[in-house]
């Protein structure tokens, strides 16, 4: 652990969650940031079992966040956590990071930020209020540097005015009816919020659409669907989308379109070129032109912006995935603390993404009538 | 010539039409019909040129096709044309069809059948009253094998029931003003009807869909746009969907997207499964499962049905393509023919490709309501 | 039938044979040749049966090709036949062709040109000495317009000085035994020839690199291989090259690679590029460059040469595959032909061919010997 | 840090070095390794650098080796390092790897384990001698969890009696006089031993051809070349190889194909089936059959074989790369030492890359002859 080591503490994650390791990889990767504390389950035998597995002191193996909050407050300065991840189900995010802010730590959550748009707001209030302490959301899709690459030419002009996009997360995972502890949460209300399929991953492609094309997404007509029977939440929909600007686009997110795994992609098209980018294939970047020969962009070659070279751990054709990706996120929330302090940029995406959701549902709901995003 | 070979006649295709070559290119592959006459264009010299060139006899380049009519059913029964294939611009299809009809000839039409409902209706109405004779319409696309054992797939149920389809069909040569004959009329509401794209490519869209599923598109919920400036028929547009039996989907076409050339797919997930195919590389057909690997299924292939394998002219690894989706159009239309007389199947999609352009229109002019087709 | 057309005559393609209905689709595509006679089997049944389902005449439907060079010499000039397309077995092309030529007519000759080098030199002394008439060999793959945009690319220099070739024709059929007419002859030595596999396919792979490269291959260090106990020819086989100016490369030819249907491909670098072409998605060439994106050339393209674009029939997007490559072949031949009187483009390519081979041979025999190519 | 925690020293990877930074993330990523030492470089100045930033103590970065050694061996049992990671240039393999067995740690080194046979053997000889003592070498290519798909599946039987093998490691970014510190010890022979290209990235082929296949390569016949004036190492290969039980194979290595960044890939055919892996798109795996669709194996995906999955750390559809196949192979050395004491894996694949080396340079300057691999 070097000076510049960020201390993190985590709530969920224990043992047998998927994304608690995916945070934990994510964090350690590159070096920076120490994983100190947790309270990783409601589960007292699970949260000492996953602390002790991870090297963790058992004095900073807390079995509920609050007690967490308060113990870590109580330590050193140079002993306490400096943030806390948050990567429970959906209905947890927002009383933790409440918690967290409250108690004086930094906020990395996972998205979506809250359970509903009430929250976000109250949520807002907060972070807003503690002007010294940052909130950031882990979009992680936006933790590919070629994702980076593609926003760049876009604000450069590389496409020409923005016309069309085209944005979808499909996965086929829960075609049928699944049981496990992953599908169970998604698919309750209680703890997923207003939609499963759409809140889940919807929301990454609106964000991914957003943050590519710099325009913000102001209406929706959705068609929501419930395809397998006894599902609560929506497991499939589509939305027709306008964006600021004239912008027009789709956007699909399905659980049901059985072979397809994770598959997020986005074409964009401007009056004069386009951009296509895959997370099933991260490391290209498709480019194409009105009269010339398609470009097939690549990872870490030298004639991408250097800021986008410097996302890269690795020389071209060595391939970098998912868990670099989630890494990035991690180190530039480490490198904005350490750089710029009360980060907020998380709040935004965290506002928006759930305004999306409320006004696909709302669309869906009144017979797919265009229906306003309002954050 | 054979004596089962079919005599053609042919209206529009002069020298400088795309789609007329590519209809004699066709038509001319497996030697089993010849080009014996034409009305090729209004312009009487290029009529000549053309028949000239195409080693017609003189007096058998008619300069207008009702003239080509009367000459034609006016010949010895050994040596007149059996069909006429429509090639002209979309606002002429309809009389000559009903003139060919009328003058006891069977019709092979490019699409769209008419310009507008009305149209399609009265023809309808000619088709059905010529029992004897034939009309059929030139989906080009359903001619690719691979989309026959696609739709058989599903038919059988390897799928499961049908739930969602993605269906798009997108160009960008129309991203810019466009200064040639085919970008001319295909944006002049006169020559192409009440949509431009939608009328042009999006009409493919719906019909490989329909195809494929087996289903009735039963309503849409369209937004359609003109993203080039001055422009007068829209030039690009999506549309939710749905189907019978509860099948939903989304259709875009386009035809600003720079980059894309004709990139006609459809994608279609069922409870069990799935398939995907794409046009531009139309001798593969992707096929997934819940539980197992994803299948690559290529033309020409052992395994697969008999009468799909008879689609192709060459083995396994021999590419074929749009030259040769077109001739089993072509073929179809002939051996249909010579042992049903006369078949009606183009009418069905004419009717119902028409019924899909004027509800998109209209849901696209009513802030884009759901809105039933209706044939 | 244009005063232009060309009349084609055929020996071999009987019904049952693959690759006489390729030659006729291709011949026939343009509407510049028309086949008027042929000999097509030894079997007479056969001969009368394919002639009439292809509409000829039954008086020139020949039973042996020696009868049918003295029938057509005998017919008026206006209407007997301009060319002989060959497309036996290998071991018959050579007696074929040199009737031919001495009955006064073109010959356009399936590959190899002979079965051995000997008659190779003989064919090229009567090729020779009938100086107004053409003799042409389908190297089929030739006919692919990418395939020219690449030696072009080569030719003006487009990746520098040209270091090293990747070239590879791989297929699977034959990987277990096989019991069929084509598979029979091709394993046959008194009917293939010295070689199976290489004769077969690797001779296009030979060929495909001299043409895109323009360098003459000199040496080779080969080892064959018979992987399917009793088969008496190779069926697989990889071999180091060498060509004139210090390009070195390696060729692989197989037919026991399970699951390959027809993989053609080439990859060329040089200097300061690269080229990649795969027969299998013939479309698209790839193109390298030290310091900038990988481009993807696209059929049809207005990027293109003019001659190159000029290869194709439809629009970008509409996939071209084998039968039109082919039929380019065809079309090649007919307008040499008609300009160019007494081409012997062939015969260069059919020496140099049976000479690849014999070196192959010679060396995988000889322990892998460096073996020099001799015509 | 958790008991099971591994201290791990550094030979080598000071600031301005690839691989070393690569090592030390892959050791990282799973928590289950600590770095606590180094002698990064033989410049001291870099070596305090390079430790502070990675937050070691100051008195644990030694600036040789050897002190290293002694200084570590010197330091409480629960303190001092487990073991070495070997990470400079080639020509300090052997001496590093010999003085920390000598001074009692297990080895993990880069490869090629040393600079020729000659040393090789002696490290053999070494590593025999300490028999409690672990000695690895990191061919990262083989962490790729489907390249262990690809050898279950062959040693199943899954492809029938292997026949031919083509494998090829291919890169461009020598195309050209490179300056910079990577490319110019791999183009010195007192630095990188007999053969540059294929030293560097030929071995890796080559082992991964004997892993995949499960059969030792007996003999090559090879053309090794030097594309760039003045470079005094190959830069470029091909061989025709033999292998155990009759399998034939091509194998290439090149850093002068433009364009090519990492093209690592294996095509494995056997009797009934097939296999593809390219190390550029590694969560997928091919596999052919006679009589069935190819099929698209993906990584995670529940129908691999168990150890297969869990050699991923996400779900299908999240792309993992050359970091966490590195990370395998740090996590797979941890768990032998852990488990099983002195494994001597990396010895036998440490020879035997040696060897082929020295065959393959052999067999080049010997006109090509075939030269036997001997251990």
């Amino acid at each position: 652990m070097t000076e510049n080591t960020l201390r993190m503490g985590m709530v969920g994650g224990g043992q047998g969650a998927f994304i608690g390791d995916v945070h934990r990889l994510a964090a350690r990767l590159d070096g920076k940031i120490d994983l100190v504390c947790g309270a990783f389950s409601r589960d007292p035998d699970n949260c000492i079992a996953t602390g002790r597995q991870l090297g963790l002191e058992a004095s900073r193996c807390y079995t509920n966040y609050d007690e967490m909050m308060r113990a870590e407050a109580a330590l050193p300065e140079d002993q306490r956590m400096h943030f806390v991840a948050i990567v429970t189900p959906n209905h947890v995010h927002f009383p933790v990071a409440k918690a967290a802010l409250e108690a004086g730590f930094h906020v990395l959550s996972d998205k979506p930020a809250t359970l509903n748009m009430e929250e976000a707001r109250e949520l807002a209030a907060i972070v807003q209020k503690h002007d010294t302490l940052a909130y950031g959301l882990t979009h992680t899709y936006l933790g590919y540097p070629l994702v980076g690459a593609a926003r760049q030419i876009v604000a450069d002009g590389g496409i020409g005015k923005v016309r069309k996009v085209y944005v979808e997360y499909i996965q086929g995972w829960l075609a049928g009816e699944v049981d496990n502890k992953q599908a169970d949460w998604r698919t309750d209300p209680a703890r997923s919020g207003i939609s499963g399929c759409m809140g889940d991953i919807g929301t990454h492609a609106h964000n991914l659409a957003e943050f590519v094309t710099g325009k913000i997404m102001t209406h929706v007509a959705a068609d929501l669907s419930v395809f397998v029977e006894g599902r609560r939440l929506d497991d499939d929909g589509s939305a027709l989308f306008r964006m600021q600007d004239g912008v027009k686009g789709v956007l699909s997110a399905s659980q049901v379109c059985v072979g397809n795994e994770n598959t997020l992609s986005i074409r964009v098209y401007g009056e004069t070129g386009g951009l296509e980018w895959n997370q099933e294939e991260p490391n290209t970047l498709i480019r194409t032109y009105t009269d010339r020969p398609t470009e097939i962009l690549r990872a870490a070659q030298g004639y991408l912006p250097a800021d986008v070279q410097a996302g890269f751990r690795t020389p071209p054709g060595h391939p970098e995935g998912y868990i670099e990706a989630f890494a990035n996120i991690y180190l530039e929330f480490a490198e904005a603390l350490q750089t710029q302090g009360g980060v907020k940029a998380g709040m935004d995406a965290a506002l928006r993404g759930m305004a999306f959701v409320e006004a696909l549902v709302e669309s869906s709901n009144n017979n797919s009538t265009w229906t306003e995003i309002t954050v």
